[in-house]
């Protein structure tokens, strides 16, 4: 801290007249190579630099607030105290990625107060974790700040260099752009909106500003990853992006008057998260976003049940069939009734027909959308009523259907489209979810398309933010886990509410269907930005990868279709769609069995190797059994991906089943060529796999030896 | 029309190369004193004048609209289309002013289109009346207008001079001011606002602004008012003032975003409604407001029926008791439970002392407010979660209280205020409704205390004005009567809903408990402006007019005895406050006997003599009843009115009770004075009552005659 003191020693005079002398204190945590220092600077503002080892991660950077009444704490503040405790303990999730969770960080709580009237007060809690930062402000109990607006959260992430950036826009309303990899000083969020033309609501106001999480990599190979963590009652964090100084700062979200959030003391803000590691598998492995939720509130989990899904859906994005019921709203008879185009997916006879290939394959899940009334008009025109959430259309026969799907014993998934319309669908909330209860829907998906109402609220603001919430806790109180689509994008919320099984809030495979599609990098970047808060449900397992699309017959995926397995490994989600039509799948009947074998829900994970934009390789052991799956995706290059197959137990023996790319399989000409081999194999064995072009490779294993 | 011929002939080669040769049609349409011309002017731009008899009531006035996208309705229209119809019938309401109601009116249909593309298509619909005009605008079905956005609605009302006004400033929020009497080249709403400091949430935007409805008055004696009728998906239209040209101008209620109203054709817009006469008791005796609402879609309507109620209201707004059960949120014990202050007026045993006085005195209903935690922390901050509408405080006991009630045959009458948070009430409307069913209340009194969440909406835009009508159909679905408080001022709604008893919406009694008070002027201005639209829970009864603020012990309420009671006839409410504290009534138990024996529902209404900021004289015979009572008041001057009761039956002899100011009674300094005198009259006799200062009188009149 010597050129501190040194700033501090020619600052001083000048400044001792406006402030008491500046507290020269600087505070230290350290764990295994995370380093953090906090300081409050010649003019009482906090700042903190954080390190990993020997390298700087953070430069030193600004901490603090403004509020809409001109107050704040952005200066003149003094430290009145500090605390400091360490925690080292395991807690087991519902569900996830592996049953138990370590959480071990050291903790500096810091008490700071204004140095003049009215004194109040703001605590800022550090946790250092083995592979990052958390860090959150605290407004404790006090009688000078009850109720107070925040107009600017002053956050600064400043980074030492110019370093590469995996970045999707600062927008307001989506997350489904396509990620752009870019130096720091080249981001520039306006182009990449104008040309995002398949989406149609896309509001950046900030040239400059980038969404999170943000994945960051060093010219040293520092791997840095920006996200927030128990993201309640505020606003979405997106980050400014000083392209000089490569200066990252808090950018939130607004509401229709441009304020950022309505808060009341006693209040916590969100953790702002920075995970680093020299090794881009940890930031795939890390857990501490999880680790900064709240644990459960939801006390019995019994009903909470990961599983895959199919659905009346990728025939609707394809334009095979329609979500509506009739053409148009004019389309109707002499008795004002629609008159059905023939075209309706969500009919019941169609309906059944995606039950019993569920039932077949074991799929436990029929998510059916296009049932319900509304769909002849219900987007972009800020149309306040459009769905009831309880009303079907004339062919599709609620009761009819859930009695079938009992029968079979699939679960049928609701679909709650609210066209944007949140207010109408609170209205609805209680009404749809005993609708649900009635007919037995275990799971919801909800959506958020097109622009929200309350008309000037953003999907990422914070009265958004709560409306989510309120939906997950709705849906808990009903015992009806959500998958929701369009929300802002996750903060690790899972934890706390285990039945708030997946977002979208990302670009999913269904950019493939209706539009160019996706970059062929974009899944080995999306664990390392958009899942780093979260399962993501985005739908994989396409096996007809051209010619599929009625608008557009050159349209394809961007992938093979061994890739397309890999992604239920390498994309994680506790529902997991099993997207393509069921004929597709009776194509293929033998690479099929690699999805109807997958587990949903994990005892552990292995990250193997990664690297954003290049490759991803997981390892996952099935919830409970002997078996493994690994999956194993690259971008457009061909690649040699070698698996080590030390994380099996040793001593045991076990099949692998290899779903992989045929040898002259690409993405472009071949896709669909694939392969599948089988071997024995055991803890030393060391696996070549030549994935294509855009290729992947999948793997099952399990374990010959008897226990 | 000459003028215009000639202006047409100047204006012609010039505007040919432009525009179509307009159309010099003039449609008239005349009923009785009232005519309206209707034509194009030079630019295609739709004008209206209206005339009463010989006198101009309206200069030309444009119509037509602005939209969001650039487009409108405001200039280049042809003439495409007329129709005309004469309507003469009579409808019978629930409830009423009277138990008939003519409708009689002569409409013309204009069917107007744009001579340029995209040829978008607007009707005007007028309807003369025989004491005035409304017009409302029709978008029709058409390819080329489905969803617009309002951004300026152009209606004109240009008077023809420097009419006086009686006014309250055009605020966004609230309708709570003290009437100001001007010429209209004095309106100046901000000198208003800002003297205001009674009302907590004051947004007046334009300083030349003024609410509907206005009350106007010619030199030449016509009486002028205009308003709306069933506002319905739309906002609240005031009315900016041209000081000069004394051109008024319709402003609507903007949202967040300074847009005005969200609309999908086929769409009508409100009825703007001129009542013209050169008698004021016409003014207060038309219908034509409920006439231009939409019949009842309430089929069955049984369970609707006016009734007067007493409260545990008024205790608090003088500060004997608090609404809050705790001094503070911060005042709670070391379970963090609220320590009750003592001072809790909604205590079980406080109101079964109001349900035993409502019984004793064939009192129907008691209204309980405070009785629902939150009331520690609720106005003020914006904040979206205070109450939750089913949770009682710790000392009132829900169901003994709903007991005791049934055994007395009182009807409860619920409570549920909103502290602006419609978001909130939204989400636990049902959950609301469904408790009141639970506890048998009939009734409910919503309240708007603050600004709106959605934030940035106001009480009086269009998101507003749909929330009100949905908690009216959501009341009317569990048939319970609803009472507004604090929404957009009525509209005629009531015949619609007609379990849409009453609104506040304007200044009542209540300023006079916490505030400087009411004018002297106040209830001879508010049936000529506030009670245009509907009825007003004014809470009218107030017996200590002295010495009940706990804030200031000089406060008094600025009236005398006998007006308290005159106002349960001249400010009409189907739900009537009996609003003081039972000890106040048992001090005066003979003056008491008028407010037991006043009806709330009337065969027969006789304006008798009015003038807006002098004096009122009303005349009602009671529902189903041979009894007929008489409300009159003066303003700050002693008066003597003569009351002829020529519209007694000829023939038969009745008792008449009058309630009147005591002879030296004046309500400074001795406001509680009265006397009581009966007398035997018929329909030939006249008494004159003097009226003092601040003063009125009330009286009953029984038939002795056998039927």
């Amino acid at each position: 801290m010597k050129k501190y003191a040194l700033v501090l020693l020619f600052g001083l005079f000048a400044l001792q007249q406006l402030y008491a002398v500046p507290d020269s204190t600087v505070l230290h945590v350290q764990l295994n190579k995370i380093g953090l220092e906090f300081y409050l600077d010649e003019v009482g503002r906090p700042v903190y630099t954080l390190s990993f080892g020997k390298e700087k991660v953070l430069n030193p950077s600004v901490l603090g607030f403004e509020f809409t009444d001109g107050t704040g704490f952005n200066k003149s503040l003094k430290l009145t105290g500090t605390s400091r405790r360490s925690v080292n303990e395991q807690w087991k999730p519902v569900w996830g990625e592996s049953n138990q969770i370590r959480n071990h960080y050291e903790e500096l709580k810091v008490q700071l107060q204004q140095q003049e009237k009215p004194f109040r007060k703001i605590n800022l809690i550090f946790r250092v974790f083995e592979d990052g930062l958390g860090f959150r402000y605290e407004f404790p109990k006090q009688v000078d700040l009850k109720y107070f607006v925040v107009s600017r959260e002053l956050t600064e992430f400043n980074m030492t260099a110019d370093h590469k950036a995996f970045w999707i826009p600062g927008d307001y309303d989506t997350n489904e752009y396509s990620y752009t990899t870019s130096a720091l000083s080249e981001v520039d969020a306006w182009a990449v909106q104008n040309k995002a033309t398949d989406i149609a609501v896309r509001i950046v106001p900030d040239q400059y500003a980038v969404q999170t999480p943000l994945m960051l990599k060093s010219a040293k190979g520092l791997y840095i990853n920006i996200h927030e963590a128990a993201l309640v009652n505020y606003p979405a964090m997106q980050l400014h992006v000083d392209r000089s100084h490569f200066k990252l700062s808090a950018n939130l979200v607004p509401d229709a008057l441009g304020n950022k959030a309505y808060l009341h003391a006693p209040f916590s803000t969100p953790w702002r998260t920075v995970i680093v590691s020299d090794h881009a598998e940890d930031i795939l492995a890390s857990k501490m976003i999880l680790n900064l939720n709240e644990p459960s509130t939801i006390k019995e989990t019994n009903w909470i049940k990961p599983m895959k899904f199919v659905g009346v859906w990728w025939e609707m994005q394809t334009g095979k069939s329609t979500w509506s019921y009739a053409s148009s709203l004019d389309s109707v008879n002499t008795n004002g009734e629609l008159i059905p185009s023939g075209k309706h997916g969500a009919n019941t006879n169609n309906v059944k027909r995606y039950i019993d290939f569920a039932a077949k394959n074991g799929i436990e899940g029929v998510l059916v959308e296009g049932w319900n009334t509304g769909w002849e008009d219900w987007f972009g025109n800020w149309k306040e009523n459009v769905f009831d959430f309880v009303t079907p259309y004339p062919d599709f026969d609620v009761r009819a259907i859930a009695d079938y799907a009992h029968s079979k014993g699939i679960k049928m998934i609701m679909h709650n489209e609210t066209s944007g319309s949140a207010t109408t669908y609170e209205r609805y909330l209680d009404t749809a979810f005993r609708f649900m209860n009635k007919y037995a829907y275990p799971a919801v998906k909800t959506g958020y398309v097109g622009k929200i109402i309350p008309r000037g609220e953003h999907h990422d603001g914070q009265w958004m933010v709560n409306h989510y919430e309120r939906v997950a806790q709705k849906a808990a109180e009903y015992k009806v886990m959500l998958d929701s689509h369009e929300p802002n994008r996750p903060t690790g919320l899972h934890r706390t509410y285990p039945n708030w099984m997946a977002y979208e809030s990302g670009r999913g495979n269904e950019y493939n269907a209706f539009s160019n599609g996706n970059h062929l990098d974009h899944e080995t970047i999306l664990p390392f930005t958009r899942l780093m808060g979260g399962p993501m449900d985005y739908t994989p397992g396409i096996f007809k990868l051209k010619g599929y699309a009625q608008a557009d017959s050159k349209r394809q995926v961007h992938s093979t279709l061994a890739k397309q397995l890999a992604l239920y490994i390498t994309i994680y989600s506790p529902l997991q769609m099993v997207a393509d039509l069921p004929e597709n799948y009776e194509n293929y009947p033998d690479a099929f069995e690699f999805i109807k074998h997958v587990a949903v829900d994990w005892d552990e994970t292995k990250i193997l190797e990664a690297e954003p934009g290049s490759y991803i390789s997981i390892a996952r052991k099935a919830k409970g059994k002997e078996e493994w799956f690994i999956g194993t995706i690259t971008n457009e290059n061909s690649r040699e991906m070698v698996v080590r197959m030390n994380f099996l137990d040793k001593g045991k023996k076990y099949l692998a089943t290899i779903y992989r790319d045929g040898d002259k399989a690409h993405w472009k000409n071949n896709p669909e060529s694939y392969k599948i081999d089988e071997v024995k194999i055991d803890a030393s064995s060391v696996l070549k796999l030549r994935l294509a072009e855009g290729g992947g490779a999948a793997i099952e294993i399990r374990c010959l030896s008897v226990k």
